[in-house]
């Protein structure tokens, strides 16, 4: 009873303006971020405050200038007097658990302004970790009235088509130089983009790269009416064509709306996010049988030769 | 009963040298790759052929020559008398389904020696579907009978952590420039790797790259006895510096051997896997669940705002 008062007291507070609005946004992703109950309160109370923000995925090769790209976001939104929320996740490092202090210092010209909110999430490395708990930290960011959330993803190793499943709007950073070209190809990026931007556009290579990127986007076999993902150029550190791809971040949000690809996007979402708890919680069952000890006990029957892993996951499913 | 001779059949071959072995491998790893009841035949008929294969990660951002190295490496064991299997795998590419040629053409100077074995496999985006086919078709390179299994990921996307977790002894290639001092610890890559290796040497900037990797490796603790990770710098294009990394690979085996840590990490191993095989299980049951709608009319609620992702979950394992 004194939870759930406590809950919708935060999410109150987070959706306000007053003093208490940004220490209640942090507590509830805080909240979210751990798997406990308050989490289930968090979901069922954030429901009918959400759906507004629209989520824009940052994805890209180290080196791209991913978190640079996001802070001059950021400066582009506030001037057209937008309100941003922006999540950094770090899904590679279920050993350190937070962000990177670099990521931090970067986006500290922002720190100060109330119209943007920043926060952190690792996942820990636990199962349907970041699937659960990324979306409940973007419906807080939404909930606290931002107009558009920045997901960015910190790592080298993490699934981009992952985040991408989290976004309205994929946006996929490339450099010149650096063979992007080829390794977008590889990482099936070319698939999950909405628009792509060319960042650095002011070193050797910028137009190259846009016109191979050009080049491989044809290619790619799109329904008649489905978007075309466009090609900004920028300089992040300098702002130059920000605009422009702010411009085109909004055009493809309209999109979503008029081609009803924005409703069929959110039920995949939906779906897989179900999905991740149920699993999630799934897991947490096999973990627990016989005293935490009945998975090591099959895994070191399947090390010691005398079953093979599907036997051992069919004994496993019949426990539970 | 006509199934399982035709496996046993299969996994004799692929033992044997005869003419039929590398057909014999190949239909194996196909069988593996599409979750079928042969598939756990497959697992059954390898229980009592493997455990001797030494399988070795290689993992590294865009651009560091990951490919290029992992051909220089088999070039190196071959002249060392070794039979090698590599294994690409391309976690990312849920869309297109397979590797690129690219990667094929480069590793073509192999392609006609019978001591190497070379295979590619996508994981379609399913869930346990890289977790669960990749060890086995680890296991039929193993009971073919190579001496070392070389595991590329291709593409940006992938988890370097997941991959990091089927092998014995995981490389992290690094090479100068591009960032990858902080970008290493971003991606949790410097907790993961068991030897570093410096690629593209003969650039300006790799002993710049090696210091700064060995002062952010001396600032992770380790317990007493504890492996130290060494780095090895490399041109994989000329070979210059393979056969050094070859051996501290060998020590790091000796190590694995020597200390119990090896043992340790094949039980860990075969734990996620017999995990991510049953949590595959209980997925497909959820998709089939009231004739595939389910799911989907779950996710309909939580997008219409009828309920939270946690009460359907909650619903969804009920009805299991």
């Amino acid at each position: 009873m004194r939870r759930d008062a406590d809950v919708a007291a935060l999410v109150e507070a987070a959706q306000g303006d007053g003093p208490g609005k940004a220490r209640a946004v942090a507590r509830l992703i805080s909240l979210v971020e751990v798997d406990s109950p308050a989490l289930r309160d968090v979901a069922a109370a954030l429901v009918p405050h959400t759906g507004s923000a629209h989520v824009v995925g940052l994805t890209g090769s180290p080196g791209v200038g991913k978190s640079t790209s996001t802070s001059a976001l950021v400066t582009a939104l506030r001037e057209a007097g937008r309100t941003v929320g922006v999540l950094a996740v770090d899904p590679s490092s279920p050993f350190s658990g937070g962000a990177l202090l670099g990521d931090r210092i970067r986006m500290s010209e922002h720190a100060t302004d109330p119209g943007v909110m920043i926060r952190s999430m690792a996942s820990r490395g636990h199962l349907g970790g970041l699937a659960a708990a990324a979306p409940l930290a973007l419906r807080v960011l939404d909930a606290a009235g931002c107009d558009v959330v920045l997901v960015e993803t910190v790592g080298v190793g993490q699934s981009e088509v992952e985040i991408a499943g989290l976004a309205d709007t994929s946006l996929v950073l490339l450099a010149p130089g650096m063979g992007d070209g080829i390794q977008a190809a590889k990482a099936g990026i070319l698939e999950i983009g909405d628009v792509f931007c060319v960042n650095k556009a002011d070193r050797d290579g910028a137009t190259t790269t846009r016109r191979e990127l050009r080049g491989m986007l044809s290619l790619t076999e799109r329904p008649d009416g489905a978007w075309k993902p466009p090609i900004v150029l920028t300089v992040a550190t300098t702002g130059d064509g920000v605009p422009e791809l702010l411009e085109r971040i909004d055009e493809h949000r309209e999109h979503l709306h008029t081609s009803g690809e924005g409703r069929r996007r959110r039920l995949a979402r939906a779906r897989r996010e179900v999905e991740a708890i149920a699993l999630g919680e799934v897991s947490r069952r096999f973990s627990h049988l016989s005293g935490d000890t009945r998975l090591e006990g099959l895994a070191a029957d399947v090390v010691g030769g005398t079953t093979d892993s599907y036997r051992a996951a069919a004994v496993l499913l019949e426990e539970i």
